[in-house]
């Protein structure tokens, strides 16, 4: 699917959680968008880093959705490709599969 | 896919296995149905425990296997959402594409 | 080492990284805590849910802290097995040497 | 999907993945294919390895991607089934969902 | 340690373990061995299985009994580097620090 | 132990990793120092995404090393509790046995 039917598809989910969670869950989702913010590293330079994290622990969903914020932050094709460089390096063949979906995801996302 | 179409599904995959299973495969399959057996300890806990295993190792089918089972031990919403926190504190945010879906087929259990 | 130099280890250590955690990494590790508090489902129950997910993520330090929490729980051998054999079996012969140790801490633990 | 249309998407991808590959993952992926040639372990025994490999670490595709080598390597039922067994016992039980696609991806290749 | 104390100490252990036991976790212990014995594949090739198994996951332990058993069944050093290789590949540089390790407990392995 | 002697302690495996390395793994070996030089991304930034994904999927070593090329790439301590901060919100809680550690070295290094 391409990248605004991910994002409404994750919003309606999230919502669905939100029905079930209590405090605990709430302060987790909300700390998980903190650690992303500028600080004295940049959004983008933490995106890119979100991203190694999900291809190493190869989860597709979180590479998506690392991938659109990569897009939103402006990384080049040369950043994302050295960025995938290493998470390939440290998590072995066995993240081929998603990488090969991160890049047809990144071209989608790029044509939008 | 709703919880019925979810167990013939694994029913008739798992005829398949078993067309091909020696006797060591069947009698892990054999084993992992005795570990959640009443003992000190309920078949209700023991469904919560596989759940939490699941869900920080990241298995959709698994997880909705404990769901399916969890829902028939009459597991509270809260117990559930209590048992998430856990996963979700103990597993991180990779955790989080799971447990969306987790809570969806759950909503999907108790409308059935 | 038993488990009062394992505790004093760990609070030296969490000294030093609040040495340098800023207010995420503090509001991480306070949600750590909180989730494990009594709820529905009780602490002794959600101590043994943490040992299940430590275990089948393989982490000692993780199991051994459990331990601890399970032995003040008053967690007895019996349901300490159930909870083992569910991580034994959703993870594998990979946990045995993590479970080989746990139940040597665990013995440590009961002669303290 | 059958085997045939699986090697046409992962070749399509493969392609994609070469519009964005520098020189290291370009090298990644020439290594990864020469780690599995006859040596002084057949290409049989090393599609086996892999196959072993990738599901303990619960990936699919590569499961899928193994088994297409294995049939071509004229693996036999048994054959396959040992190697399984030590990956289910290995791995646990959280291998099984993808146990089961593995024997219908196998049976679909030998349909064919 | 050499292999003699490690055996030592895991058989120790395990002792340690049955005291614990209940009937799920020895008939996993049992269950366990039982996939390495001779079948179509050998033993040879089965311990070589489990070795790589044990690499992906990353389980130092696990790595050293394999290792004892493939020096009993006269696995080669050839053989040995290119199962190596395949679980190095499959799991990337994360590998490497217990990949060292394989290596300095075969040497003491052969001196022995 | 110190950085010194960490170093010279992987040296001295090294040597040995390459007594038995056939060329796959000496090409793999090399491929890993690539991934890590100045690109269109820093070396410093490089070896922060290596120490995050290092982090999310749990291997001391590789953190230790990680930690010494960031040290050596004069990363500040808010740029590593930044880059740390991602890698426990991805990892979750399993991951603070490893950043304990982590900040530890750390210290260290600084004090050499």
């Amino acid at each position: 699917m391409g990248a605004e039917n991910f994002m409404k598809e994750i919003e309606k989910l999230n919502e669905l959680v939100f029905n079930y969670a209590g405090l605990n869950i709430k302060r987790f989702f909300n700390l998980d968008s903190k650690v992303y913010e500028e600080g004295v590293l940049s959004k983008k330079i933490k995106e890119l880093m979100g991203l190694v994290a999900s291809m190493v622990l190869r989860c597709d969903d979180c590479i998506s959705y690392h991938l659109i914020r990569c897009h939103e932050e402006k990384v080049s094709d040369r950043e994302l490709e050295e960025a995938v460089s290493i998470a390939l390096m440290v998590g072995g063949s066995i993240t081929i599969p998603h990488i090969r979906k991160a890049f047809r995801f990144w071209s989608e996302l790029k044509e939008e």
